[in-house]
């Protein structure tokens, strides 16, 4: 019987790594200058971690040398009132290890637009979270 | 002629405060015990401020005595590679007043799930920003 929280149901960690491999854009919030930001990215989930694309010389990228992030994705549908997020924190550093790059190259991400985007930040360990309406 | 950065189109003011308006569902990064995390929520452009329901008791609503939180809204579609985002950050601070809370209720922000969410927090004033990938 699922645990309730407040009118959603908390999700189970294998429920939260199913929708992580299902799905391949996110948000990572990064706090720059002291203040919040959000930024939206691609992803993978590769082993229990969330690997994402960065550009190089971004206030993201700025703010991520083994920064403690937030990673989030959610699905919702106004109309009927139903959806679910997950959240993963956990620190972010980029891959700079020769064969962990090419693991990294390997899973295929996109870059997110034009640009460039070739440095690849995983969230390791996180702490993984999902709540769904009811 | 609209700028680039790094393969997305800048979005102006008006574009972002149009799809403020056209949006239900956004996300609040906050930080909770000295870690980044991010909430979903309903939410209603009023006059140029964003207006989101949360519950009482919460981390979220914990976190938002005047604290800066960041604000977004996004929508990719992975398929053709294209998307946008609006980012809005600023002082996030429940209403009180009794004439404003009147206003927020005539907002007709739906609830996001089951459960008391009956508290309305604007981010006043927002700055915003936004992307479009080209």
């Amino acid at each position: 019987m699922p645990l309730i929280d407040n009118g959603l149901e908390i999700l189970s960690p294998e429920q939260c790594h199913d929708l992580l491999r299902r799905n391949t854009v996110g948000r990572v919030a990064v706090t720059v200058a002291a203040l919040p930001a959000i930024f939206p990215v691609n992803y993978a989930a590769l082993d229990g971690q969330i690997v994402f694309r960065t550009g190089e010389g971004t206030k993201l990228q700025a703010a991520l040398d083994k920064a403690v992030v937030a990673f989030q994705i959610d699905h919702f549908d106004g109309s009927v009132a139903s959806g679910w997020s997950v959240m993963a924190v956990g620190m972010a550093e980029e891959i700079t290890d020769a064969d962990e790059v090419v693991v990294a190259e390997a899973l295929g991400l996109l870059p997110f637009a034009a640009g460039d985007r070739s440095h690849y930040v995983p969230i390791r360990p996180p702490f993984i979270s999902g709540r769904r309406i009811v």
